[in-house]
């Protein structure tokens, strides 16, 4: 295949949208999930996020980013004012929904309602869930940071509940999201559904890999 | 399905292996790519991260997790000494070679030789490129963040240069990831190629969503 070089001046010139598409492109598969909150008058809010990493396992952390642009203050501010949040993932059946939470609604509009999804509580997390996600995490914030190259914000939480269905854990802990129909976004607007090719065994220096089922290493269960 | 709820208190409690494998896979599905380094010695270093994360389009930033353990301390001491890295898409058919970069070799040995993958160099670049990836970006260093909820690192560069097949990158810059064979990871070990559902168009409070091919909304080209 033939290659494109483009260099920082090449980016610097192109058309603004272009090059958004661009580099939202380059980092290769992103989660999609939904992030639930709520402020301090009870109103709901839901903005579909692609940037949630895993930070640590113990404690369990998960970060992800806000950009300094409006649309996403009011989950920052929510999670600032109420400090709780949730993860949810989002299935192929409702991608559209949860695409449709990235329009720019007014503060006082819950995006649930609007875009037709359903919030769900459990008795001890105060944060509103999705109903409609297979996996449901609940997190505490723990920490707000700010990337000074450009004052974008990075929020951090720590798993207090997970919900998830019974038969996606396998036995060495591994969730299989591709049973639960999880897609993965590429750029800004495009989803895909995944086909696994393995599971690889865990790498040493002398030893060759080989190929896993979903069920993992039964010698590590 | 039959739902399962974990606690703070369930977590705690679990072997930390089973913890560790069950809360890596909460995110969802992730970017899998190899992050390409040198040291002042020359010697070159490679690693399999699946937590680089976009940052921002206007400078071009991303961001990558380096956890507190001595095995990523190359890539993180290589960075601050040269100040240079690239990241390089993994495809389908070097998976293998890819997770083995996992394995804990000592500093001297480059996990391209070790693992059989060649660096490559383009002549404005010092760090080495991964000639099979199809998709390579070369950023320069920029901010170092310590997350202190873990003392976990972000390193975070700004893209420098770009190398990716022509055929890949659509009318409105958008660039096909599923034509380049590129996977994705759940969990730790867990690779998956991908099928795009479709990609959706900006989304707007009052308007309806309607799907687009891989080239997008003409109108906005």
């Amino acid at each position: 295949m033939k290659d494109l070089t483009l260099s920082k001046q090449d980016l610097q010139a192109m058309d603004q949208r272009h090059r958004t598409r661009l580099i939202n492109s380059l980092s290769g598969f992103k989660s999609a999930n939904l992030i639930g909150t709520y402020d301090n008058q009870g109103v709901t809010n839901l903005a579909v996020i692609s940037s949630v990493v895993h930070l640590g396992s113990h404690p369990p952390l998960f970060g992800f980013i806000v950009r300094p642009s409006k649309r996403r203050r009011h989950t920052l501010e929510n999670i600032l004012e109420t400090k709780h949040f949730t993860i949810n993932s989002i299935g192929a059946d409702f991608v559209k929904n949860a695409h449709q939470t990235s329009a720019r609604y007014p503060k006082s509009v819950s995006e649930f309602e609007t875009v037709g999804l359903t919030p769900y509580y459990d008795d001890d997390f105060p944060a509103p869930f999705v109903l409609e996600s297979s996996l449901k995490i609940g997190l505490a914030f723990k920490e707000q940071i700010t990337i000074e190259s450009n004052q974008t914000q990075m929020l951090i939480g720590e798993v207090i509940t997970i919900h998830a269905p019974k038969s996606a854990v396998m036995p060495d802990g591994y969730l299989d999201l591709e049973a639960l129909d999880t897609v993965t976004v590429s750029g800004l607007d495009s989803y895909h559904v995944t086909q696994r090719l393995h599971r690889l065994s865990y790498a040493k220096p002398d030893e060759s890999l080989f190929p896993l089922t979903r069920e993992g290493d039964p010698t590590s269960w």
